[in-house]
């Protein structure tokens, strides 16, 4: 596998480690989107420190409105996350979400 | 860094080696997408067999319709070839992109 093909890997394996705890084992739901956010992502994201953020988090997730978080709504939010975070990205202009689609 | 936050640097770094060849550093080009699908992804897609994938590729990725990929693009892309070729999707209905918008 290829750098990049080992990457996504990694990611699968990380949603797939809390997506299969309750219910649809392809969905977060936000107990499980939660304790993704605490374990994964605290450096990011200072979740214990302001609840009221995952729901925020989760509404700007959930684009299809069922209440849940896909694969690739997680994925999504995870890149936004890494091109606020990433030096490379320092001088780039985010897309409009509305430019996107 | 966690295994989530490592793969994502992982991802940024491969996209970064490709893009910053010509022109904008943050966008692939059609010869960048070229090199990085080649170069990342050739046991995904047989692109060495049919030049014209790249340009379906491309046209699938472009949603902005700009004519080049950005790395939101990208990861949407690689995401989804990833939900097509990893074991645990093979029981996932995919969303459809207009369920998404």
């Amino acid at each position: 596998m290829s750098k990049l093909e080992t990457a996504m890997d990694t990611i699968v394996n990380v949603f797939q480690y809390y997506s299969s705890n309750e219910g649809d084992k392809f969905k977060l739901n936000r107990r499980e989107l939660k304790n993704l956010l605490q374990g994964e992502l605290s450096s990011y994201l200072q979740v214990h420190r302001d609840p009221q953020r995952v729901e925020a988090i989760m509404s700007d997730l959930d684009m299809n409105m069922d209440g849940s978080v896909s694969f690739e709504e997680f994925v999504a939010m995870v890149t936004e996350l890494t091109v606020c975070s990433s030096s490379f990205f320092q001088d780039y202009t985010t897309p409009k979400i509305n430019e996107m689609k």
